[in-house]
């Protein structure tokens, strides 16, 4: 009895407190590795060059549902999350190990047709499958990506170096995933309860996918080197926009304000989030799943930027004191409060061994 | 129903066919990727140096079972179990990335048990732990490990290199891994049905160490490099001594044989194997889980390994033509079979869902 005492529950963590916690006394060794745990991906130094290494993993019933999730998009997916992250160091992807654990309800051509989208994500990425593991569950399916990449040791951007006056810039548009889930989920409970319902995707083809099968920031990457600048500091938006510039924030030691009015939405999250009684830019700030890239520029870049397809501004770098603020489109100043995922606080107790 | 046909279960395949079916078609295309599936490590191409990258896969209720398997052992196993793969391609181990999905069973406590192990392990090979991911699942616990780690791109050894008249070895002993989890699901059983019962492994700490902690070979590796030679073909022996001489005899197109009477097994594991009604040498030569290294050596290099320490020369190397056989202590030659480890096999389906 008295060893439940002082135990502490995963869900007070979250994920974040959690990594932080276990990790906090590890001290790295090897002068290959030049930057370890706390962003994007990983770091290790190859002479003038860097490797860039990032991973992730997938959970069944915590991170996808294959009652609406086709297993050739859950392949996809599962490669392009990770090569998110290569791309959030301003890296190039090049290789990716992939682990899958089954149970034996599925047969060998669900497997494939999950491959079938893996190696589809390889080839548009031009990226290799150079190893992984193959074995059994006794229940679901975990997957887990590894993605390796490279980059010019100095041209690797990484969460920490935003500075006061830089512009705060982000790619594509937000909230959608979000919508597409809420949307899916919506779709699923209907049919459990009346299964001769035809799930309603009509018209939601836009926001479904960018659930289901997002892609990653390849052509950004390739503005900036084509371009010859680079961001000061720069992440994936995995989490929400806001949970991912409060990243950007604390490990670049400075405070941020984003302008409500500039925050790209697609018009189908807007008209999907309203029948969903949601504000749209609530889903856009917190939604998460977006993988586009959030970054800052210093200002003497703002003309690369201006013209950059698909690149908005919405906000600036401030100091830490300043702190963290939403300027709404109404002229009031919000403190930004950071949500996104905590998959322990999401995960039902009840449904546990 | 008509969906039913033509559908393959996953069981009829194995894990090795399962892999071979589903990237068959794999082409690598990136001028940095030297070897992609097929070995224990990918090997990456760095200028003069190889770069190596092997992932694993544990799955609760698959690989480890929490009655029996302390939490900081199993953090220490699922480091050196990747690790042996960098060292099964002499290479040297560099950096980790390690993710686990947990159920909210766990306490934070528990948790930071199994990192105790895995920074345990990272400290006795030198090795960084540089990323991972840290999530929730439904029920049970899914780790996966990826190392990295470097070596000579012309020093780095593969199952396919070798040839007719190369000379067998074998570091350490073989089969008390599999005795030691043996021994364990016997007192699970025993504790099972009688809970009053405290469990019996005085003396058993030899084999029951092997299961639940075992090492990786550094010292073989670093003999290699401070006596300037190296093996014609490597393999670590995880599936079983059998299997793995089976995959270097297919990747290098040989054939083999195994003298029975030089196989090193320990005194406890015989003692343990008579016990359990089973032929100690079965146990040595299918048992799996050893993690020493298997290798072929050129017979120019006798006398480098005629002293090592802890290594013993077991058999040669054949033609294709000659099979795999093994020299029995009695005279006779046998076909050996590979056994192996099938997982999908010995998943019961009745526990899927």
């Amino acid at each position: 009895m008295a060893d439940n005492f002082n135990k502490t529950d995963v869900n007070e963590l979250g994920e974040f407190g959690l990594i932080d916690r276990l990790t906090q006394e590890f001290v790295t060794e090897n002068p290959s590795t030049h930057k370890g745990i706390g962003d994007d991906a990983a770091v290790l130094k190859m002479g003038e060059k860097a490797l860039l290494v990032s991973t992730d993993m997938l959970i069944e019933g915590i991170h996808f549902d294959l009652m609406y999730t086709p297993l050739k998009h859950l392949g996809y997916k599962s490669v392009v999350v990770n090569l998110s992250d290569i791309y959030a160091m301003n890296g190039q992807p090049k290789q990716i190990t992939l682990s899958i654990a089954i149970s034996s309800k599925y047969t060998v051509e669900a497997l494939e047709e999950f491959y079938e989208g893996v190696f589809l994500a390889c080839k548009n990425y031009k990226v290799d499958l150079i190893g992984g593991d193959t074995t059994s569950s006794p229940k679901g399916m975990s997957i887990s990506v590894t993605a390796i990449g490279e980059a010019d040791l100095e041209k690797v951007v990484y969460r920490s170096g935003a500075k006061p006056g830089d512009i705060l810039c982000a790619t594509g548009n937000f909230g959608a995933a979000y919508l597409g889930l809420q949307i899916l989920e919506r779709e699923k409970q209907i049919y459990l309860s009346n299964p001769g319902i035809q799930p309603d995707l009509e018209n939601q083809d836009y926001i479904v996918g960018r659930q289901l099968r997002p892609e990653a920031g390849r052509q950004t990457i390739g503005y900036f080197e084509k371009h010859g600048f680079r961001p000061t500091a720069m992440i994936d938006v995995s989490d929400g926009l806001t949970s991912d510039l409060f990243h950007i924030c604390r490990q670049s030691g400075v405070g941020a304000y984003i302008e409500e009015g500039k925050v790209p939405i697609h018009p189908d999250t807007e008209k999907m989030a309203l029948q969903f009684n949601m504000d749209p830019i609530t889903a856009a700030l917190n939604g998460g799943e977006d993988y586009e890239l959030l970054f800052s520029i210093d200002p003497s870049d703002l003309e690369h930027v201006r013209y950059m397809p698909g690149v908005f501004i919405i906000g600036e770098i401030t100091k830490a004191d300043d702190g963290i603020k939403l300027h709404t489109t109404g002229g009031n100043i919000h403190d930004m409060q950071a949500q996104g995922w905590n998959h322990f606080k999401n995960n039902n107790p009840s449904k546990d061994n």
